[in-house]
């Protein structure tokens, strides 16, 4: 049996061009007709078809969200928003699960088969969004961005977070402190240890060449790090980290060397992803609403695909706080 | 500049067919030629287009990997494997972060965008898998089946896994003993659960309606029933949670709570996913290889590719095995 799109439109009551915008997620439809042509799409077994479509119409109606780390907790938590966002717009989304941010990693991305796209793991200095432009793919960047100032992006204001980090640890009387950054082609990382070294600055603290660092953002950068530093003659009584990743890496280090958290180190993460707040770690950490960031990112994704050319970026800045939880103290010493 | 396969051809200095074949990922060219190939099509900024292909040959090389819960870690660690050997097979991952496993979710599946797809997330008596049969959509299971013993499925053997938590804490004389399970509609959560009781009824032990619960495999379920035991006159002296993120949040929910884990209460997991070996942690838990567990899947799913629509479904089982850390001890009482 083959079932045509005209038999579903018999069977819902509706026209024939209703059950194409209704399939394709079209929110000119109303949500009672939608569900109407679904139900009878789905009694029928009629499935349209997207790649036939998608030559009619050079509409994909889905959104590539490209992310290299998802093993990393904090894009996880971006992926539903973004799902929920798009799909009231009538978009799908697809995540590219890549292993690097490489151009030829994402070719894939400029050939017809996604509408848009959202960058979560975007390095600075990247050829992707230059080349995503050149494509006439539009895009946002989430979380981080190129640098080029020329994308549209949604992030946190980074180095106001790592001020707010440096300020709380000043204030309890740190003076030999420690920093785990992120990577340095990174604007998150970039722009956090930026933040927190001024503000070290401004009340006269500078951080020692031994007790910096940069990796991935990840559990093992934050572990073996810490271990290094409790390891030392004269280890730090404060560490703040690139991201809560990092420094629950840190926490779980110190755990295991046996040393009190925040009694002989103090750590302060950045993203108050869900399991800083886990009883076994209480992290203090600077946080602003993950899921804001990400209806932010989708909303200017899809405004992007409504407008010019040669519409101005736009950039949304979410404000962060610093949420005091059980992991900083004044110093012991 | 509208550049052409010819081109990146002549500037490789291969045929054109062979332009075609690296750039889809053919196995059959050879890495060097691959690698060239992909250098001469980067340097001219040519890129060939998905959908136009997709209808001359009817194959995207592309797999839909379907999952409805990625903040759950437990799959982002089977989305690397899967990724790393089906690209040695020449096919991309898109990953599908639905929100249910209902038929109309994944319509998009069945439309001639993927090749193949990799469900993770299948409930028991899901339509989808029949669904896909149907269409002639080649799948595979992988850790949850739907339970027709109709598909190819790469799984854990789960009863065994449930036995030897039951074995290990009855061993170390636990006798009230609770059990947090996972959902009852999935395979993990009905042969976990089956195993666990199975074991426990051949050593005289019941577990009492009052100490069952059944919930989401996540980190609320677990914190929310190990909080109403704690707060019971007789709790129980062990625990039995269904995967590993489930037991994390019993655990935190004892750390909260001033319990001592061991000491008071003992806590098994099952996953031995990364976090469990963490030293904040360090959980008992039934162990497998993940990572093997995927690459299982993605053999099946590329043999059933190029396999004949009635050959036989083949099932791959992994065996467990129990690793103890700090989260069990003899009973205190």
């Amino acid at each position: 049996m083959s079932v045509t799109s005209r038999d579903v439109a018999r069977l819902a009551g509706v026209s024939q061009p209703t059950v194409s915008r209704a399939l394709r997620g079209d929110t000119r439809v109303a949500e009672a007709t939608r569900l109407r042509v679904a139900e009878a799409a789905d009694a029928l077994g009629y499935v349209p078809s997207e790649a036939g479509r998608s030559l009619v119409t050079r509409m994909t109606r889905r959104i590539g969200i490209v992310v290299t780390d998802l093993t990393n907790p904090f894009y996880p938590q971006l992926v539903g928003p973004l799902h929920d966002e798009l799909e009231k717009h009538g978009y799908r989304i697809m995540v590219f699960a890549e292993r690097t941010d490489s151009l030829t990693a994402v070719e894939h991305l400029v050939d017809g088969s996604v509408d848009g796209v959202v960058l979560l793991t975007t390095t600075l200095g990247s050829r992707l969004p230059s080349e995503l432009t050149r494509r006439g793919v539009p895009f946002v960047c989430l979380n981080r961005e190129s640098g080029s100032g020329l994308d549209d992006a949604a992030v946190v204001d980074n180095e106001l977070g790592g001020k707010m980090a440096a300020d709380h640890l000043v204030e309890l009387g740190h003076r030999r402190i420690a920093g785990i950054f992120g990577p340095e082609d990174t604007s998150t990382g970039r722009d956090r240890e930026l933040g927190f070294r001024f503000a070290l600055a401004e009340a006269g603290i500078a951080i020692p060449v031994a007790l910096t660092a940069h990796g991935p953002f990840d559990f093992d950068t934050g572990h073996a790090e810490m271990q290094r530093f409790l390891d030392m003659a004269n280890p730090p009584t404060a560490v703040f980290c690139g991201n809560d990743v990092v420094a629950i890496g840190a926490l779980n280090a110190a755990v295991g060397a046996g040393a009190r958290v925040p009694g002989d180190v103090s750590i302060v993460g950045f993203d108050d992803i869900p399991m800083a707040s886990w009883e076994a770690f209480r992290l203090t950490t600077v946080a602003y609403d993950l899921s804001d960031m990400a209806v932010s990112a989708a909303r200017l994704l899809v405004r992007r695909l409504g407008a010019q050319a040669d519409d101005q970026p736009q950039r949304e800045v979410m404000v962060p706080s610093l949420i005091v939880r059980g992991t900083t103290a004044v110093p012991c010493s």
